[in-house]
């Protein structure tokens, strides 16, 4: 199918067009380590800057204003459809979110409600609005959400969790619970995702982080099915990213549920990935964030490691494996995004083949 | 190198050689999940029972008085070589371990002792010689270590990690501090490893659980070389098992690093897996600890699938992914280990190919 071509590079690098340079974006890219940010969360909670579009413009903003980044991402939380849908949650001091009433059996289920994104968070709506305003064109703007399969395990385990138990059992137990369970949540997704592009989200990614603590076998059974539906509800204009963590046995998988880009974390080698998934889609990804902490010759030799692993072949978007870590030196990302950018532009992107 | 070949079906399968039936035990095997562990830690905690011979010996035995597992494992903590080499731990109720003062620097790491496990350690190797006095050769004794780089981690960190970074700031910001940190601690592994050896284990795991964390790149760099000097260094006499988890990308580099079986989480498939590595080493894995809380049914359909992929190949061990959970019902553990040996007898192990 043909799409939309764009002079952007980060948006023809989503359709594996050829870039004058490697696009870069960081998850997270607005947050804690930076003083900014850390000076409005002085004043306001977590929440609060998400829900209020004057402040999640602002956020979203403010590392563009730093970095020369190919992109921007609206400043919102992957948890935020939840609550809405009946799920109330906080953000415990250091802990990250605690879900008060985790969701354990089917009547917990059935109360959950297939809300109108729209209606019900219509901040993030207005947030998207005024950044494409404030932009005025500069780079693309992405919108989110998180996968399914996070989105449940979260809600169902009560917070973050080392085992996944709980989601595992009613996976095992109680599937046709479970399939409720994501048949809603996926609902809400596509709802979701195409409320954010009929906003101005120009690009969307998915992160379904937590899915690297399944099988293939499981991953195929109980959550495929359900991402295959979100990539084909959402609207084919905009380019989706699919993106989880600890996947390096679930890329064809991944690649078979959808996604016009498959974003990688730092566990595998960008180029035995690729091989993996084929030419048909393009690649994300993909330095450990822990690297930023490292002196700049190693920072530079890790870029270096893996532009050469992209070999310059078009569909490449650098970005860490995961989220910025808060502590992270603003100096070191500034470095980064210009080696990206100097590196790839050496290595002759836009020379290479398509 | 041509070595022992010995009746247990277990010992065969880590050389690659044809059993009437695929072996099985479990990571944990003596653990939390078990009434007659329970019973005995209301009246010991958990380091007092590692740190004495009768009772470590008596926990060794308890799940061969109720499952037909085809070896022992020795009732031990990967955690123990680190306080004689001057680390002090607790656990914490529900939380893991807890170093009071973790390694941060060249000092601290300069303070820490290569120490003689014979000396320092000699509980352990009593209760090797108690178990294997006491099996009266009816299945063989696991001797077991942690790998370098995951007792490192915990040192480093104080306890357990998410994102494991005051480690890699070490590789990366102090990589001679790393490599002393490094040295130590293999040189203590393999005069451990030995001394197990020399009091009776007749195979020997290395846990070196939290690799996963790592890219490609950097376990070969700061990983890699320890292990294959460990590796080397341990009597060749008995087989060892390299395990990790989240390792489906680092698994040509885990059978570089050495081993005679490399031992798989569930992340992967085990068909998969084996392909990577070839024919010459051999695998124990990979059923998710989790799927043992799912019904009967269910357990079935999982360890079929996993035997099926092992295609009943000499060299195959069956166990799960990790550790057994605290939680796992008894009965369903009964029921596995039989599963495994019905199902394998089936698929007509003992006629495969070497």
């Amino acid at each position: 199918m043909k799409k939309n071509i764009d002079p952007y590079p980060f948006l023809r690098a989503c359709f594996r067009q050829p870039t004058p340079y490697t696009p870069v974006w960081l998850m997270r890219q607005a947050g804690r380590y930076m003083k900014e940010y850390r000076a409005l969360r002085k004043k306001f909670s977590f929440l609060e800057m998400c829900k209020n579009p004057q402040l999640a413009a602002e956020v979203t903003l403010q590392p563009l204003l730093k970095f020369q980044v190919d992109a921007a991402i609206i400043f919102s939380d992957i948890l935020i459809p939840l609550e809405p849908m009946g799920v109330q949650f906080d953000f415990a001091k250091g802990e990250g979110p605690v879900f008060h009433r985790p969701i354990r059996d089917e009547k917990d289920v059935e109360r959950l409600k297939v809300i109108e994104p729209e209606e019900e968070i219509p901040f993030l709506m207005e947030a998207i609005r005024l950044v494409r305003k404030e932009l005025e064109g500069k780079v693309p703007l992405i919108g989110f959400s998180g996968g399914p399969f996070t989105l449940a395990s979260y809600i169902i385990e009560g917070g973050h969790s080392q085992n996944y138990l709980n989601t595992k059992r009613m996976m095992y137990q109680a599937p046709l619970t479970w399939d409720l369970l994501m048949k809603k949540i996926s609902e809400v997704l596509v709802r979701y995702l195409n409320a954010q592009v009929r906003a101005g989200a120009q690009a969307l990614q998915l992160f379904d982080s937590w899915v690297g603590c399944l099988s293939p076998a499981d991953y195929e059974e109980f959550v495929l099915p359900y991402l295959r539906k979100i990539f084909k509800g959402v609207d084919k204009a905009v380019p989706m990213i699919h993106f989880g963590t600890s996947t390096s046995a679930l890329l064809s998988l991944m690649k078979k549920a959808g996604g016009d880009v498959i974003g990688l974390d730092w566990r595998v080698n960008l180029d035995e990935a690729w091989q993996r998934l084929g030419p048909q889609v393009g690649i994300q990804g993909n330095l450990d964030p822990a690297v930023l902490f490292g002196p700049i010759q190693f920072i530079r030799k890790e870029v270096k490691r893996i532009l050469h692993q992209a070999a310059g072949r078009p569909g490449h978007i650098f970005n860490l494996g995961h989220g910025i870590l808060p502590e992270t030196p603003e100096e070191h990302v500034v470095a980064l995004v210009d080696m990206v950018h100097e590196f790839s532009s050496k290595i002759g992107k836009g020379e290479g083949k398509d």
